[in-house]
């Protein structure tokens, strides 16, 4: 059975978190809108289909299921596809850390869009600034050390002592942030993290993956973009 | 066996999601930081216990298990207390709605602070304004249209055409909007979204717990923050 996977064409952005565990488990999938564009979402976005109204893309339909929001789709994929152990606690710890990556990846998102998605980054330059420097200063530092720390506690490979999902959401994470922000992140000392993103980059299915054209390159349209007047 | 929640005192916050779930199910609990102080969930945060270390609070402790994030405290505790029905699909959809429910509370967060959440409301009032043009005109209408049409799919009496925790969360939302946006919720037409909160109000161990002394007042310490100049 094949999974159907809805995101927007162009950008890596949420979907990629759900790409990559698909690709790591070598799960067969249909990435809908860039066979058949973005429209193809507006049936479910506009309520023409049954079950679960999706607020926004991504989602994935598994059969009769509809699943929306990246960390209820990951947890969804995860004991499917041996991306997390039977352990009730590490499945909610591993949870724990995609619900926080996902605060994070708002904030990622905010950086460049303080006072609206719905405005031009043009039109908010000023106060992107302003939150750029909190961004860089505290929020990056104070994520990044409690993941580095997770690592630490965990013995150091792996954000729960064996590999799961939430080392690919780590990488993600860290490939995304070390794109729109080198300058900040080249200060931050977390040889754990960096270690494990190589690592994470390195698994066969993910390198077979990064090197194909389904990988898109990051871009000032995706989440995590880089305008150097923000990574002061 | 009872649950310790560990919140910040003073507020109802993001802790109030997770007591409104416990108060409903009449669940032994002790609200720690209000027994013993805020400084009580430093050696949590710290890492000073064993178990998952958490990013924030809330987090629940469980036995041995420690929990973090709010939606996954609460899908841990609704299987438990009768606050969702046995249906994978309804869990998935229930657990997507809360965490829709995550991000509408983080942007009315936001609005508040759009430079940052280190620096005081009075160093971004301007910026606020300008975000709170966009939550009010473009932000809520989308969010709230989304829940009152899945409750219209639905039935028009539920989340999920049955009593769960996400009617309790709506309930919340609703609550808070409304105290902190009263002119901009008051033209919204949301007719199901109102009589569900309003027959959650009216729930016997929800009623009880909105007239006793551990519901805390909205104020403008807390997520929800009423300030005239934002709500025009």
């Amino acid at each position: 059975m094949s999974y159907q996977l809805y995101y927007w064409t162009g950008i890596q952005g949420r979907g990629e978190f759900v790409r990559l565990a698909l690709e790591e488990a070598k799960a067969a999938y249909v990435d809908v809108a860039r066979q058949e564009g973005d429209e193809v979402m507006n049936t479910w976005l506009n309520g023409e289909h049954e079950g679960a109204l999706p607020y926004a893309p991504p989602f994935l339909t598994s059969g009769r299921l509809v699943i929306a929001q990246v960390a209820n789709i990951l947890q969804y994929l995860a004991p499917r596809h041996g991306l997390i152990p039977e352990s009730e606690a590490k499945r909610l710890y591993a949870h724990q850390l995609q619900l926080t990556i996902a605060d994070l990846v708002a904030e990622s998102h905010d950086v460049h869009h303080p006072v609206g998605a719905g405005l031009y980054y043009e039109d908010q330059k000023d106060e992107a600034k302003r939150r750029a420097k909190e961004f860089r200063e505290s929020r990056i530092p104070k994520f990044l050390h409690f993941f580095e720390n997770v690592v630490e506690r965990n013995g150091g490979k792996h954000a729960l002592r064996e590999f799961t999902y939430a080392d690919l959401s780590l990488f993600q994470v860290m490939s995304g942030l070390g794109y729109a922000f080198p300058k900040a992140m080249a200060r931050q000392k977390l040889p754990l993290l960096r270690d494990l993103a190589k690592r994470v980059a390195d698994r066969p299915n993910i390198a077979a993956y990064l090197a194909s054209e389904r990988r898109l390159p990051h871009s000032e349209d995706g989440i995590f973009r880089h305008y150097s007047e923000l990574d002061a």
